[in-house]
């Protein structure tokens, strides 16, 4: 039966770990496996020609495990890799841009909505391609944070610096009245309270990781994908050693990741 | 001739370029080629296993070029390689932690030396085993500072944040009355400016870049190898698109960098 395998899940790194967590929160009652490619992390500063061999490279991978779909947890492997994943593989293909632009479609009363994210995702304007795509009205405004990355991955996000980095990159996103903020990279919920203290109340921070798990949540409703017997554990692969990975995404995921398993991809 | 073939340099992105820039300048008369594996950086985060691979494909990309020497412009990859690199290949191979270590043993008058690099040199001790090859009386503090690397890209190496992240590292290094302190990481020197102004003048900084590029010159002519013919101009290869290595490495080389050439290597 379909509806028993597993989702698939991929990312460059731990940052999908947020995608995975919340579809861990929001559908508690299916398999996750999640692939983090760490021996060529980071995708965020690749060519995309690059990033697109990979992602079907980790899809090949995650598809021969036998998943029913497949969440590309990863800003910039969904900007440039989601046609062809979907031309080559005949599973569901879930990437993390269209959901949160559609989120902040919604959220923009004053058709000014602002979208962070690494310089890849922010340079092939894929949000601001999906926001037109739904509300050609609406203004985007766009600013790289390349530094909100390694901040997360020390365990800064909280730490002041953090608040200094944000002012400096979004003083003036700050200025341009925005109703709604995308958190464009993986990455960055573990950000959300400095962005919030920063931006205010006035601005909806829309997070890409929720919205993409809701939209996976309801995409295997309707087509009646959802998993009926008991999971079993969630599975983790990486493509080097475990060590960091396990450390730093224990940050991400919330609690100790145990069991990683490094595999060859590609 | 051998002594007229050019000098070959490789890191995994731009932070070797301050190594060839100092090789540049001690020895005008040679000819550089510059090998950046931008597709797969970092290495600083990946295994030894994973890292001496690819440091063995870089090393054969660069002797296929006809190179009189190899220098190992990086520190993690010279902390894991080059055994490896010196059996398998016949030209004369430089890393960077040898040079510096040396340095620091010659300035360390009170002995006691301070080494900082990325979390993998740190981890890998490889500085420490080698100032204690020359001398097993000193005692070496390290710190690994992890975003110091993505400062440096950004161009913020003089940012007052570059300031307090330095703080925030560097405080117990700085309450250890070293006399001397390493850099450790090919990015580094960058940062003198902020490391100088924190540690105060009591504290030698040792370049590693300079000390690799004075150690190539030593040897070479040595061994009578200095070039004799004028040289041809340097030249630039990348494992990924070249864009974002000229614009960052612009900084690191200081001056434009124009005709870098993508190449697929291992």
């Amino acid at each position: 039966m379909v509806s028993e395998r597993a989702i698939g899940v991929f990312d460059s790194g731990v940052g999908g770990l947020t995608v995975l967590k919340e579809l861990s929160r929001q559908l508690p009652a299916e398999e996750l496996i999640y692939l983090g490619d760490t021996a060529r992390v980071p995708y965020g500063t690749k060519s995309a020609t690059t990033v697109a061999r990979y992602a079907q490279e980790a899809a090949q991978f995650l598809t021969a495990l036998g998943v029913k779909a497949l969440v590309v947890a990863c800003n910039t492997a969904s900007a440039v890799a989601l046609p062809v994943l979907e031309e080559r593989f005949r599973v569901p293909v879930f990437g993390v841009i269209k959901p949160g632009a559609a989120r902040a479609v919604q959220l923009a009363r004053g058709l000014r909505v602002g979208v962070i994210g690494t310089e890849g995702t922010i340079k092939s304007s894929a949000y601001t391609r999906a926001i037109h795509d739904l509300d050609p009205r609406i203004q985007v405004r766009t600013a790289a944070c390349p530094l909100f990355v390694p901040l997360a991955e020390e365990g800064w996000s909280e730490h002041p610096i953090a608040g200094q980095v944000a002012r400096e990159y979004l003083g003036d996103l700050a200025a341009e009245q925005i109703d709604a903020l995308v958190l464009g990279c993986t990455h960055y919920p573990l950000l959300k309270k400095i962005l919030g203290d920063f931006f205010g109340s006035s601005v909806a921070l829309v997070d890409s990781a929720e919205e993409t798990a809701a939209t996976v949540a309801r995409a295997l409703a309707e087509a009646g994908l959802l998993r009926r017997s008991p999971p079993g554990p969630h599975r983790f692969f990486v493509t080097d050693v475990p060590e960091r990975f396990e450390r730093v995404g224990g940050t991400f995921w919330g609690e100790p990741l145990v069991g990683v398993k490094q595999v060859e991809i590609g």
